[in-house]
């Protein structure tokens, strides 16, 4: 079964900077699309999608017709429609699957499905990133090397202010000795949810294999077991007879 | 060291219809507080608040001087100002412990700690409710009998739509045999969460000596720690020579 | 790429109980085989076990040749070979799935992996077993009716002393209003362990489609992501520049 | 009520090593107890045991009598006699606090707790390790520094072979890049585990004022909230009427 990947990004860092453009000239969603198909092949079928869009080209139909969705932004959180947000949650709470990256720690998504700050220590000074992996079975982190190395990468640090995840994947060291758990899972609703922090605009941790890796790993994993889109919803049931068949 | 605990009510159907005021004279909120100061003693300073009041009664002055916040609602939910209640959600964030207590699994500041819908089953059909331990040596569950059983409560059923719970320390079926996790915990930035479903403006619940138990060994738990109330925010340190102290 | 699935069974009340026999003819590994043969199809090459092979069935050879091993037993837990039991969790530890089914919550290798007691309370009274979903997204959970229904089943009860579970999947109820965590999931070392209580030998419940789909989500959800089998270990590596390769 | 504390070494390295014991005169129980006393005072009573002693010091009775079991091992983990172990076992499982020390990773007790191999990376190599806090408002946490700064201690690196931690309330990083969850909780039946790495017989850091806090935070954690000491066991009731009181 096909799953189909929207790759969401503001592109705002892209089409204003020139060395952002230069570094990622297909901007980063092009950058992770050309990644997840070139490792899952057949077995996806990948868009985009950036902030400039109509509905920011996240309508009902376009979520409808998404199983996994990628989310980058920095600069423009602002500038998202709160009805948009509003309806993103509404997908992954009825099964959608959802990749948050990198700073779209602070995208108004992922603050309402966590319920938390989602703040966080930073410092860009193109330190080098150790991705450590602490759960070695996940389907995450098949294929990844322990420990994955960024060259050159912005720092996030503790204390990430996320619930407790379901799962840490991956936690990062920084040369200047911060660490983050930079790869973790959660679910929300019929949802799965998987948080990825290295990936930064300026520099081009989206063409690192290993990265990309982790992001298709990550697509697999979140896509819905069922095709189902259904938002979980009050009932109000009579008693029953349980052993005799609901009609 | 003295907790100071808020108990927190609508207080619409006490004041509204005589058959719920003929339960609770005292409103739910006085005969909550009766049994914390009953069982607590000293170790507490028991105030309450209702949705009448100016702000609610939930002023900073006030929840600055609150280490433990109780919430009970049900019909009046929407009446809370978004003001007051964003600023509940940032001392729970700064370490304040709450107390989520049934229909309040539908509160605006439920909802936006969990970020899920917070749906569920039910049926008001006074059912016998078993509330079950599931982990035993959980202060919570401390000198709770097994199972806890009311005589009469509203059924709650699964599917309960939050988020994987840090604890699920009690789990309650029905007569009719729904389940319900009917005792869990939360993590949400420094605050310790605690969410209790029995307890209904029906049935005197709130005077059941074990109920009583329970919410007296959840605002011990619930309680901070240290003295601090301090919101998770970002910070950009510079690169430190961690061997040297800071200045 | 086909699953190597194991169905392991003590196979001694069918061998020994002529209405046992009446009810599993080809063993109660024979009904679950034959299950995720049905639904898995060529996804799956399935075979089976018993406690009367040549180290019970379970050599390195085959355990090597296995993806997701299933277990049950009862009677005969002790006459499981302490060998055995270390070599199947060193598998499980290197990555190798386990389903532990029904009455093998009192395993060797269940009670080892866990590190508790594994107890809980029981009545054998031909009890209607409900068996709730609480993680609807859960691919466990895929296609399963919400509750499961099965008309006559051993009662399970709570407390159940099992660690904390990854996750909590399913919930059953029973007649007598006792609750039961029926469905729970595990990591230990590589493996993913997935525990579920509705199976005994004195009901047909693995001829039930339903239990029979969830088995076979179990399976699909056990089975390792990469082929590797590894058991953690020790490792005592040198400092080293990461941003020179490795040799 | 006083916590009645029993801090277990096993003692080898301070009486067979002169430059162990230079570091540690009073051994490493003693100045573990030394800590805990004086901040915790009168809330505790103290006493040591160690391997050397008839049962290691750890009868029946002596555990009985113990809220909570701090334990240091090394080189004479397999010296543990396996019914002292079993016996230790059982007490956690009925209720007693344990916490697990550095290299008690590799103690009998915790791995036969844990179910896994426990094993992780390590060097030698006098590195600077710096502890940080991913749960701020856990109360093992209350008063530690953001980073706690040791200045030598052996490394610890991931992947730590331990099932999915309750909490992770320290994650460690150290000078060579390596990251370790350095302090973990767990439960296990009705007692509360927790592990902390840092601490190792060539470096002083049991007198680090810090260290000393966490493990005298972790102390009052692990406190049985009851009295009671209670193994979990098999029970087989009989249905019952539920509004009926017990006999």
């Amino acid at each position: 079964m096909t799953t189909r990947v929207l790759v969401w990004n503001e592109n705002v860092h892209e089409t204003t900077q020139a060395e952002i453009r230069a570094i990622y000239p297909d901007g980063i969603h092009g950058a992770i699309a050309e990644g997840l198909t070139e490792l899952l092949g057949d077995d996806v079928e990948v868009r985009t999608a950036t902030l400039a869009e109509p509905e920011h080209g996240l309508s009902e139909e376009a979520l409808a017709g998404t199983d996994v969705l990628l989310w980058w932004g920095h600069m423009a959180h602002d500038q998202v429609d709160d009805e948009v947000v509003a309806r993103v949650q509404r997908h992954v709470l009825g099964g959608m699957g959802l990749l948050v990256l990198h700073s779209a720690h602070f995208s108004k998504i992922f603050i309402r499905l966590m319920g938390t700050t989602c703040s966080l220590a930073w410092r860009n000074d193109a330190e080098r990133e150790l991705v450590w992996t602490t759960s070695p079975g996940h389907p995450i982190a098949a294929g990844i090397e322990q420990p994955l190395v960024v060259e050159h990468q912005e720092m996030y640090g503790e204390h990430f202010d996320i619930p407790n995840p379901d799962e840490v994947v991956f936690i990062s060291s920084f040369e200047g000795g911060e660490v983050f758990r930079s790869g973790v899972t959660f679910t929300r609703g019929r949802g799965r949810i998987f948080y990825f922090s290295p990936g930064d605009q300026e520099y081009p941790v989206y063409f690192h294999p290993q990265v990309r890796r982790v992001l298709a790993n990550g697509v697999r994993w979140a896509a819905p077991a069922d095709g189902e889109r259904r938002l979980p919803e009050v009932t109000n049931p009579a008693r029953r007879d349980w052993l005799v068949q609901p009609v």
